[in-house]
């Protein structure tokens, strides 16, 4: 097996190969330049990595790697759509840099260039592969609906929160993990732990994501840190706070999170401090912890031998612990 | 063989027991709504009548004529967006009746549908309908993408625009028809001969289409007559009236296309006159005729029953002679 870093390299190739702008050109630079933007590439990594884990070589997995990084920056241009953002890793959004028409359009022909890709498998494969990736797709679009529902709505239950974050984030990351499995033949029963790993591990990173954006390294964390508090988003962070703070903290928490000031620093200082001392950032942390450990110990019912497990163990250690 | 209104009221009542609203309400109801809309159901109805053509019983063709449908009026969602339409088939277009975001997201969801609605089928017609579902419906984005570049453009020829129309119609025409040949395991030639049918009779149709948007009743027209006029669309008679008119003539329609005048009778009726007198119109009849004339003499190579083809014809007759 290769190393978490060989595997980036080795996809980024193989996506700058297949990834070329045709005509109509309108349509397609478009798609060129957003997946030219970078990214972690976390989920085709998984991909190819879960590939081998099951015994197979990773080039068969390359297809529904690309699969999974388009489908994933497709979803990336429309909700930037969505969310009127500017920027994306730095640089200008689809819709900005072109047009909102031109964001729809090219989305729509990278959600079906995705499909595309899973062509080269033969039936039985390319119909395990389908289906899983519709599945979660659809997962995909109902969690960023329920994102969009909690915007306008006063309170959001940390089991609504979870179950949001689950679909917009985490079954695209158990996804990726299945369909590695699937074209390595695993069996059925492998194929679901792996997707339980996949999603507890997906979970746990967005509870991470969300902690970052509030806690951090300005240095090191690539989005501007206290972002999700400038937006007023109800994150894990919020809603617990909202739980456990005192009366006055609640008040004052509410009251920040129903204002966009000009000068937004103070206002991320409070909620931070109330983040911290109401104890929903320690109780984020335990989340976190919690959702790893329950990947790992799923992992634990698989038959895959122990410096496999050892892989996706360390994996899932450096998602933990990384600060970017 | 049932005749086309039968097919269009039994596909009518599956596609009412398929699409249902489910949780998120904000993004199945607007799906919901549009499906509910009404319209002529020629696509699915194609793919049901060519399954029977080939010997199949219709049922096993409804889930594919559910995806084709699906499909359509996710464009149409997606287009209606683009073209910032306020109504479609009388009544508010979902971006209106929502809002924008409302819009992409739920015809995200139903493109990620249609293709679930092909997991009835067996691995390898599942893999075959998925085939030319992508490859149509990419090619229905290209279509899209050229029309829009078509409105920035000064000169646009009459094969650039038949190309444009063959995208963004005819081939999802064809394609419904090569699916339900698809599900009757029809050889593959036949499948290839059906699909050409189906696309010049796309292409008939589209032309149809704008002859009478510009000479349709309007007591019959389901559209407003001279909607394409006053949007300044170039459409066949349009290029082919800037072709063939006087330098004169010329000279008017590109001023009356380079303007938005609020009273709107006094353009469309010198418009329609031009198209008249320049031969255009009489033209794009005749183009009309040649289309459906190859479509049927396509059906000629293939080995279907006498009364089989009949049908065909007839079907393609009466939407050459319709004026809906």
């Amino acid at each position: 097996m290769h190393t978490i870093e060989e595997y980036r390299t080795l996809f980024i190739s193989y996506l700058k190969e297949k990834v070329r702008t045709k005509e109509p050109k309108n349509l397609y630079a478009p798609i060129t330049y957003i997946m030219e933007l970078g990214g972690k590439r976390l989920r085709p990594v998984l991909t190819l990595m879960t590939t081998e884990i099951f015994g197979t070589n990773y080039k068969k997995a390359l297809d529904a790697a690309a699969a999974v990084e388009i489908f994933h920056n497709f979803s990336l241009v429309h909700d930037d759509i969505m969310d009127a953002a500017p920027l994306r890793r730095g640089k200008k959004t689809v819709h900005k840099k072109w047009d909102v028409n031109t964001g729809i359009l090219s989305g729509d022909a990278m959600l079906i260039t995705a499909y595309q890709f899973f062509e080269t498998y033969e039936d039985a494969i390319f119909k395990d592969l389908a289906k899983i990736f519709s599945t979660t797709a659809l997962q995909v679009c109902e969690g960023q609906q329920y994102d969009i529902d909690f915007e306008s709505r006063d309170l959001v239950t940390i089991p609504e929160y979870l179950k949001m974050i689950e679909y917009k984030t985490a079954v695209l990351v158990a996804g990726a993990m299945k369909m590695g499995a699937i074209i390595a033949k695993a069996p059925k029963e492998s194929q679901n732990v792996i997707y339980e790993f996949g999603k507890n591990l997906g979970i746990a990173f967005q509870l991470q994501d969300d902690y970052l954006d509030a806690f951090g390294d300005p240095k090191t964390f690539g989005k501007q840190v206290g972002g999700d508090i400038i937006e007023n988003k109800k994150t894990f962070l919020f809603i617990k706070a909202m739980e456990m703070a005192t009366t006055e903290q609640c008040q004052e928490l509410g009251h920040l999170f129903s204002i966009q000031p000009n000068d937004s620093e103070p206002k991320v200082t409070t909620v931070k401090q109330i983040f911290k001392e109401s104890g929903a950032a320690e109780l984020a942390r335990k989340e976190i912890e919690n959702y790893t450990n329950k990947a790992f110990s799923i992992l634990d019912s698989i038959s895959i031998d122990l410096d496999k497990k050892q892989i996706l163990l360390d994996f899932g250690k450096g998602l933990m612990n990384r600060s970017v």
